[in-house]
């Protein structure tokens, strides 16, 4: 019984995945999700409460593994720059939960509580790189790690600038080059 | 009569682009457009043709304003990207069509004709501008050009990174002064 529950959980989590990416909060329909879970509609209910909160859940999932998958390194900001368009690449759900979230609840991510944390200690980290000169100092650490995020960001899913879905794979590695570029430009110490 | 037309077009614009701004393509309704307008639906589709239509006209209409606003300055690109972020804190409306146009339609922006046209005749100028010398010529202008656009639009509507709404002049402020100083760093030649 247990184990049923699990994974029923974890089908609904998948559906629910895949229908806020694909129609964002307003858009999705829980009884979309339930039929392609195979699942009762109560029982979503009854494991995630209601729409928003199901949402809150998946992203807070998604970002979870964020987290876990690219580690923050402040000792190679342009290699963390690279290695999360790596991942947005992999995983476009997860940008476009992102930004579905951003155009439609009011408040930021920084507002959820894991994002939040993690934010913190990444700040205090390039503070300490700042003062010991590994890191230019000429930019508050907050908007150095915020245009790190923008520039890490600039070809994925959901952005003006360029769709993901035609990009071969010597485009993409020239991409992944430029965003290095961009964050050792930004970030290496000025004389 | 024509001037009614007119007039009766601008109100229907304008109601049309705060709801699309509000609700997305999908989540927007042609009836509270037509309402907020005092206007007969009928009448909007008659100008106007479909909800998608509608909202590409809308769309076309405010990028039409930003390049009138923001002229593109080759020679003095991080001040360019200065005002872009000007610009779109000024129109956070604009800034959420493009984001949800981004998420909702296929492709991206550059497969409308007028932001194709637009951006050709800025890939050239910074071309020209490698060649002279004038800015660094390690990354293609294409994606020079990408991350600038990236970096100016940091701290607007819909990105994770920033909400703008609690944002004070001090704030602003300086986040327009990492935007520049970042794309300074960003285009400058490299020895």
């Amino acid at each position: 019984m247990a184990r049923d529950a699990e994974a029923t959980k974890a089908r609904l989590l998948a559906a629910a995945t895949a229908e806020f990416a694909a129609y964002g909060i307003a858009g999705a329909r829980i009884d979309r999700i339930a039929a392609a879970a195979s699942a009762n509609k109560n029982l979503l209910y009854l494991y995630f409460g209601n729409k928003e909160q199901l949402f809150a859940t998946v992203l807070d999932t998604h970002i979870s593994a964020l987290l876990d998958a690219v580690p923050f390194d402040v000792t190679d900001l342009p290699g963390y720059a690279g290695r999360l368009y790596d991942f947005a690449l992999g995983h476009p759900d997860l940008v476009r939960l992102a930004r579905w979230y951003s155009l439609e609840q009011p408040g930021s991510l920084e507002s959820t509580p894991l994002a939040f944390s993690s934010t913190k200690a990444k700040l205090d980290a390039i503070t300490a790189a700042q003062s010991s000169g590994a890191v230019d100092d000429g930019l508050p650490a907050e908007h150095l790690l915020a245009l790190l995020l923008s520039i890490a960001m600039t070809w994925t899913e959901g952005t003006p600038e360029a769709s993901t879905a035609d990009a071969d794979a010597g485009t993409v590695a020239a991409r992944r080059h430029a965003v290095v570029v961009a964050a050792r430009r930004l970030v290496r110490p000025v004389g």
